[in-house]
């Protein structure tokens, strides 16, 4: 079905490391899964003047590697036979004239794809430059990479200006993590089950708690990081992601503008923060020196090109609040760090306590949902169970269901299955305006706290589970981190 | 703990059956598992002639054998030291003079124990004899077999016999169902976890089916078994026992009363049937000849002393109704057969359907949740999960907790945990007196009816899941059994 979308993928940042690393491995495999219509074109663009033959030679040695599954010599030439190079300065408009002939040489395709993977100052400059060409016709779809912004005003700047060229329904802003089957499947279980929907509220659940750690630290990219920190590269879209998917009414069906919509709820139900609020229910961290399996690890700004005396955050722990009549009173702790002690995203609804014990040690570890988008896809729900024996004793076990085991059917990458949502007209998973910007004024008195902030990061050690300020956030509502219970 | 209680245990009908296969080697594991005291010993009694020697000579040969696990030569030794045997002829009141000079010679234990695995017409005259010699003090506790009757008037006759001499509170009635952990553990999954408890009620749960399922033909036990039928060996007591732990509100604690309280309110709540609803609600099953691995499976009529002609049931399956606010309109069906395709014991709840379906695929099964209590004790939640890949299908998966893997610690066979129950005074997992009535008014009416049918069982192919009348009486509800959904 999806094979039948004739397309050209003009590819903006062609010889980027996203591009080679991601976007054209995915290509690849969607390719040998048979998911690309067989006259789809990708047209490779950039500033870099290469010829098509230059650049299928970076592909062969700088993306080909990143290809994981399905590589066969055969596949791997029939897919680079789709690839042409153009050199197309962003700001130049006369260097679009190639890619505009390209274009029009094939005027039965069903539509073209734009992928901006560039920095966000030259979205102005390229749409222009399309429009300028006719690419801003109905058929052409423009896909936007993050940073969309650094804060609310410029990422309202960056949407002004695509919509003055483009329709909101021609732009898709994309979230890698709504590409995860295992985000997807978080509606599923909400909205095709009976059973889960009547507990999840305030009356059943006592705290929901949003994780995404991750063990490595800036690595070589301190420079780009110190600029963006956790709550930009993190909280602002993947959490917030989370948090909808987690806490939205049911859509009333599946299309993008109904599910979006809840989503935006979600968002604007959120209890603004006020700066006494962010000192006293945001936590942000920066990584100290720490240590694993007997090596020395940096601390953040001992890493490569790291400002001295930087105070960028690489972990924030939040409680956030949601006033509606599900959630009201719940509290939502999202949380994100480098250099934790475990790489895991993961969502979980800690269950109220019952109100009475009649089986002895029911109280220790009420119930527990935890849906785990990585490492596994996998859900487990922690649940008592009677102790053998004689007595009435209980202890936790999980109901598990490991999805990669138990669901037969290819799992395809995040960016795989958005590109082919792209191509095929698909604006489910990707970011609406008003979403975006909705995110943004809910994290601004966040950013615009610390920035005046006297007090700099708590510090946490490197391989660890963070600061202990986020231990302390959560004790004060009797809660703690899902590691720690 | 247990191991504080010191004991006589007087078993009566020591040389038959039950005594060698079961309850014998489960005494042998709680010695092993160092779960008697030790000084607690074993009055093996029967009309038989035997010294204690050539008893322990048969327990050797016919009984040792049944130690499954545990077992070594030393264990056995200190095990059959704790046993005596003693003539005693039920209806002659002399011969329990000895056993009252060997109880009276041991005044410090903590209670003496005395079952009767009789037939019942034995237990007036040994009440009886045994009150004569004193043995119905309130340390003296007695355990009744099954079958406690063959309809509500020989049960309560039974029960008025044994409680002429005991109080209630001394009686212990076996249902060996209720030492099944997995049983047990039902209680627990319901009054120890927040999350089931809201879903468990008519608002949820479309219809509920309990199954106890053999493979196994009548065997050698053809004449005992042409006199009682499926009806009283399972579905009066062990099927009546699994729906009242399905079904009975949450106990305000787990004193024995207070679960047997609740239990028979299950009981009473159940709708009565009338001749009527027996011809449209109940399905009368025997097998015919089948096949199983390509070898004939007779027909019951053809097996070993089954006699000519009768109409026995090997096969029973009931839609009952309970009329309470929690269940009312629920159908609970109950089955349970010989030569079954099967060899199952297991509680399925099956959820309603959604009101809307945004999902592609998620009317095609609705949730379901399988306790199984044998061959494996698990617990099954199906889920509808997304199918991976483009779309939004869902299917099905369960969550799955397999206790035997899950939960470390030693489980007793039910015949154990009963034993160990009544040596230690607990009484939750025995039924008491006006429960079983209870259970008996409600069969009556099935029985009456039978009795006067024309019609002579359904038959259905040994090795199959029973007559076509039983899928027809799940059907006209839009129901199926289990196994073919």
């Amino acid at each position: 079905m999806n094979a039948q979308t004739n397309f050209d993928l003009v590819l903006f940042g062609a010889t980027g490391d996203l591009a080679m690393r991601k976007l054209l491995p995915c290509l690849y495999q969607a390719h040998a899964a048979g998911l690309l219509h067989p006259e789809g074109r990708i047209l490779g663009v950039s500033r870099s003047e290469l010829s098509t033959e230059a650049f299928l030679q970076k592909v062969e040695s700088d993306s080909k590697i990143h290809v994981k599954t399905h590589y066969t010599d055969e596949l791997w030439q029939s897919f680079i036979k789709r690839i042409r190079y153009l050199t197309v300065d962003a700001t130049k408009a006369e260097t679009f004239k190639a890619l505009g002939e390209a274009v029009a040489a094939r005027p039965n395709t069903d539509n073209v794809v734009v992928y901006l993977s560039t920095a966000p100052k030259f979205f102005t400059p390229i749409c222009e430059n399309l429009a300028a060409i006719g690419l801003n016709s109905d058929k052409v779809r423009v896909v936007l990479e993050k940073p969309l912004g650094t804060d609310l005003q410029s990422s309202q700047e960056i949407n002004a200006a695509v919509g003055a060229f483009y329709k909101e329904e021609q732009i898709y802003r994309i979230d890698h993590y709504l590409g995860k089957e295992a985000l997807q499947n978080l509606l599923a279980l909400r909205f095709a089950n009976i059973m889960f929907e009547p507990l999840w509220n305030k009356k059943y659940i006592k705290s929901v708690q949003l994780t995404i750690a991750e063990q490595l630290g800036v690595e070589e990219r301190g420079e780009f990081y110190d600029i963006t920190g956790a709550l930009r590269d993190m909280v602002q879209n993947h959490l917030m992601q989370m948090l909808c998917m987690t806490a939205m009414e049911a859509p009333a069906s599946l299309d993008a503008d109904a599910v979006r919509d809840e989503k935006l709820k979600v968002i604007k139900s959120l209890k603004p923060l006020t700066s006494a609020d962010v000192d006293a229910d945001v936590v942000r961290g920066q990584y100290a020196a720490g240590e694993k399996d007997g090596q020395a690890l940096n601390a953040y700004l001992n890493e490569y090109q790291v400002p001295a005396g930087s105070r960028t955050e690489t972990y924030v722990a939040i409680k956030a609040e949601i006033n509606n009549e599900r959630w009201n009173g719940v509290p939502f702790y999202l949380r994100t760090g480098k250099r934790m002690a475990g790489k895991v995203a993961e969502i979980v609804l800690n269950f109220r306590d019952l109100s009475s014990h009649i089986f002895e040690g029911s109280a220790a570890a009420p119930n527990r949902l935890v849906i785990e988008l990585q490492p596994t896809e996998s859900i487990r729900l922690y649940t008592q169970v009677k102790t053998p024996g004689a007595g009435n004793h209980v202890e936790v076990a999980p109901l598990v269901l490991d999805m990669g085991k138990a669901i037969e059917g290819r799992r395809a990458e995040a960016y795989e299955r958005l590109l082919l949502d792209v191509i095929n007209g698909k604006l489910a998973l990707f970011n609406r305006r008003d979403e975006l910007e909705a995110a943004w004024e809910w994290v601004m008195p966040i950013m615009e706290n610390w920035a005046q902030a006297e007090q700099p990061p708590h510090e946490y050690a490197a391989n660890s589970w963070g600061p202990k300020a986020a231990e302390e956030l959560l004790a004060r509502n009797g809660d703690a981190w899902h590691e720690a219970q």
